[in-house]
C-alpha cells in the first residue's frame, strides 16, 4: 500500500547509550534496580530519543472516532448515535478524556476518521473521514483496500504535524460504538486464538450477547478468511479509527516519539501495526490492562507489560492519560534523582548484595 | 497503653450518603463501572470525607525513619550508617521520596523515631526519636512496651499536627536499614504464614542471606512468642519507625484523613494498626504491591487492592507518591466529569446491558 511506503522503523538498540543510561541509573540514591518497571521506561525513552537526558515535550492525546457497519448485527448495547454525540462532548472538554486530559496535561484532539455524522467545524476536532463508517464486515470487507489505506494516511499525517510543531509523545484512544467487534476479529486473525477466547462485553453486553457477538465474528471470519497480509486483514475486519490509528502509531515510531497506548481497541490497532513493522513495540508503552478480557491477550502476544492494571474499560485514551505520570516520574527520576556522589551516601548494595563504597 | 486511650475508629458506612455517590458516578458520560477501581475510590474517599465533592488538601508525607538492633545479627547487606546518610538526603529534597514529593506535590517531612545519629536541627525533620535503635529483638524485645507506647504516641501527635494545619491527605514511607526484619517477623505473628513463606531479599540479600535471615527470625520468635495484644507483638518484634507509623495511621483514621500506604514494610505497619483496630482498613489506600514477596501476603491478608504494580521495592514512601494523581483523578473524576445531562449523551447502557435513555 502507498501508505506503508517509505516506513523504517529502526529498533532502539543501541549499546553504547544503553550502558550509560544504566550506569546513571545505577548511580542514583537508592538499591539497584529497586525502582522497577520506572527504571526500565526511562532506560528505554532515552534509547527512543537517543539521550541521557530525555524530555518529554508537548504531549498530544489522539481520540479517534467512527462508526461501525457491524452494529447493524446487534453486536453492541448502544446505538450508534453515541459516537457522534461522545464526540461532540470530548472536543468541548466532557467525558473521561475531556477531563483525564486535563487533569495529566495532554493537548487534546478528536480526529474523525468516519463518524456518521456532520460536525460543525471546531478547533479541537480534525477532519480525516474517510466515509460515514464502515461496511458491515458480516457481508463485505469493513473497507477496500483503498479506505484503508487512506486511513492509515491520514494517521500518519495527523502524527505527523504534531512532531513538526514539537510534540514527542502521543496517546491514543478511540471512540466507536460496535468497535469491540473489529478489535476482537483482529485479535483472533493475528494471534490464531478462537473467538471465543477472545469475546467479550464490549461496553456491556451480557452472556447472551457475548455469544452472538461472538457467533457474528466467526460466521465473518469464516466468510472472508484469514488473509496474508496484516493490512488485508485490517481492511477486511478493522475500523476507520483503527486504521488511523495504525497509520499514527507507525508515524510516531518513525519519528522515534513514545506511543502510549490505552485499552482494548487502541490496543487492536497497535497489535495490527505490530504485524505490520515489528519495531514499533519498541517504542510503546501500554497504559493498562483493561478489564475486557482480550486485552491480556493482546498484551501476552506483543510480550507487553501494562502500566495499570485498575479494570478500566472506558477507552477513549483514558488509560493514556492516567498512567502518564508515572512515565513523567521514570523520567524525571532519570534527570533529577539525586546520585550518590552528590548526595554523600557512600555505601550501596550491588545487584549480587554485595557492599560497594562508592 | 496509654497511647491507645481514645482510640474509637468509626466505620465509613453511610447508606444514604453512599447511594448519592453512586448515583453521581453512574451519571457521568461513560458505561456504568468502566472507570474501574477509580470509582470505588472516588465513593469510598466521599464516604471518608462525608461529602458528595470530597477535596484533596495539602497532602503531607511522613517518611519516618529508625535504626534496629537486629542488624547486629547480619540480616542486612548494608551497613546502619545508610539509615542517616539516606535521612540526610531526603530532607534536602534527595532519594527517591524527595524526588518524588516534588513531583506528585507532597510536602515531605522525616520523622526521627530512632535513628542512630545526631542530626542537626533542620525544618523537614520531625524530632521524635525515643531512643537510638531498637534493640536486638534475637536477645530481648526490640523495645519495651513503654517505648513502643511512647513511639505509638509520637506518631499520634505528628499527623493531629498535620491535620490541625489542614492536611486530609497522609502518605506514610519509611528509612530504616534492617527493617524487613521487624516486617516479615510481624507478619509472620499476626497471619500466622510460616517465616519461609515471608522471608525475602529486603534491600538485596541472596538466597544464602535470605535463609540466614528467616533462621534468625525463627530464633526470636521462638524466644519471645506469638503474644496475644498486636501491640505486645509490635514491642516484642516491631521497629520504631513501625510503631510511630501504626500510631500515625491510627491517628489519621481516626480524623478521617486519607492514609496512602507504600510497600512492605509500610504495611507491616499497618497490618499491626490493623490488628489493633480493623476499622482503620476503611481509611486506606494501598499505593503498589511491591516486589518483596511479603508484601502480597499482607494486602491478600487485609483484602487489600494495590494501584500500582510496578515492581518497587525502594520504600520511603515512593509508592505512595507515585500512586497519589490516580487518587486525584478518581476525585476529579467524581467533581468535575460531565454527566449525561450536561453533556447531551442521552443514550447510556446500564449494568444488565439495557440501553437507557436519560
Amino acid at each position: 500500500m502507498n501508505s506503508l511506503k517509505n516506513l523504517n522503523i529502526q529498533p532502539i538498540e543501541n549499546g553504547e547509550l544503553r550502558k550509560l543510561l544504566q550506569h546513571n541509573i545505577d548511580q542514583k540514591t537508592k538499591p539497584v534496580g529497586s525502582l522497577g518497571y520506572l527504571e526500565e521506561l526511562a532506560l528505554r525513552i532515552g534509547l527512543i530519543q537517543e539521550s541521557t537526558r530525555p524530555e518529554l515535550k508537548s504531549p498530544v492525546m489522539l481520540t479517534v472516532a467512527s462508526d461501525h457497519g457491524i452494529t447493524e448485527e446487534g453486536v453492541s448495547p448502544v446505538p450508534p448515535e453515541i459516537t457522534w454525540q461522545q464526540v461532540n462532548n470530548f472536543i468541548n472538554g466532557g467525558g473521561g478524556i475531556g477531563l483525564f486530559c486535563k487533569q495529566y496535561g495532554f493537548d487534546l484532539y478528536v480526529v474523525d476518521a468516519g463518524v456518521d455524522h456532520d460536525f460543525e467545524p471546531h478547533p479541537r476536532l480534525i477532519d480525516k473521514k474517510v466515509r460515514k463508517a464502515t461496511r458491515n464486515f458480516l457481508k463485505e470487507p469493513a473497507m477496500t483496500q483503498e479506505e484503508c489505506d487512506k486511513a492509515i494516511q491520514n494517521g500518519r499525517d495527523v502524527v505527523a504535524l504534531f512532531a513538526e510543531k514539537g510534540s514527542n509523545v502521543v496517546g491514543f484512544g478511540e471512540m466507536g460504538i460496535g468497535n469491540s467487534s473489529p478489535a476482537t476479529a483482529l485479535l483472533s486473525v493475528y494471534t490464531g486464538l478462537s473467538l471465543e477466547e477472545c469475546t467479550g462485553p464490549g461496553c456491556g453486553l451480557d452472556q447472551k450477547g457475548i455469544q452472538k457477538k461472538s457467533g457474528v465474528l466467526q460466521q465473518a471470519i469464516e466468510k472472508h478468511g484469514i488473509l496474508e497480509k496484516p493490512e488485508a486483514n485490517l481492511a477486511a475486519y478493522g475500523g476507520l479509527e483503527i486504521a488511523t490509528m495504525v497509520g499514527g502509531m507507525l508515524e510516531a515510531a518513525q519519528r522515534r516519539m513514545l506511543i502510549v497506548v490505552d485499552g482494548f481497541i487502541t490496543t487492536s490497532a497497535f497489535l495490527a501495526a505490530y504485524e505490520i513493522c515489528p519495531t514499533v513495540r519498541d517504542y510503546a508503552v501500554f497504559s493498562h490492562c483493561s478489564k475486557e478480557h482480550g486485552h491480556v491477550k493482546m498484551l501476552n502476544y506483543m510480550n507487553g507489560r501494562p502500566l495499570l492494571n485498575l479494570d478500566l474499560r472506558l477507552g477513549e485514551g483514558t488509560g493514556s492519560a492516567i498512567a502518564y505520570p508515572i512515565i513523567q516520574g521514570s523520567v524525571a527520576m532519570l534527570n533529577e534523582m539525586t546520585s550518590f556522589g552528590e548526595a554523600k551516601v557512600y555505601n550501596v548494595v550491588d545487584e549480587t548484595g554485595n557492599i560497594v563504597t562508592k
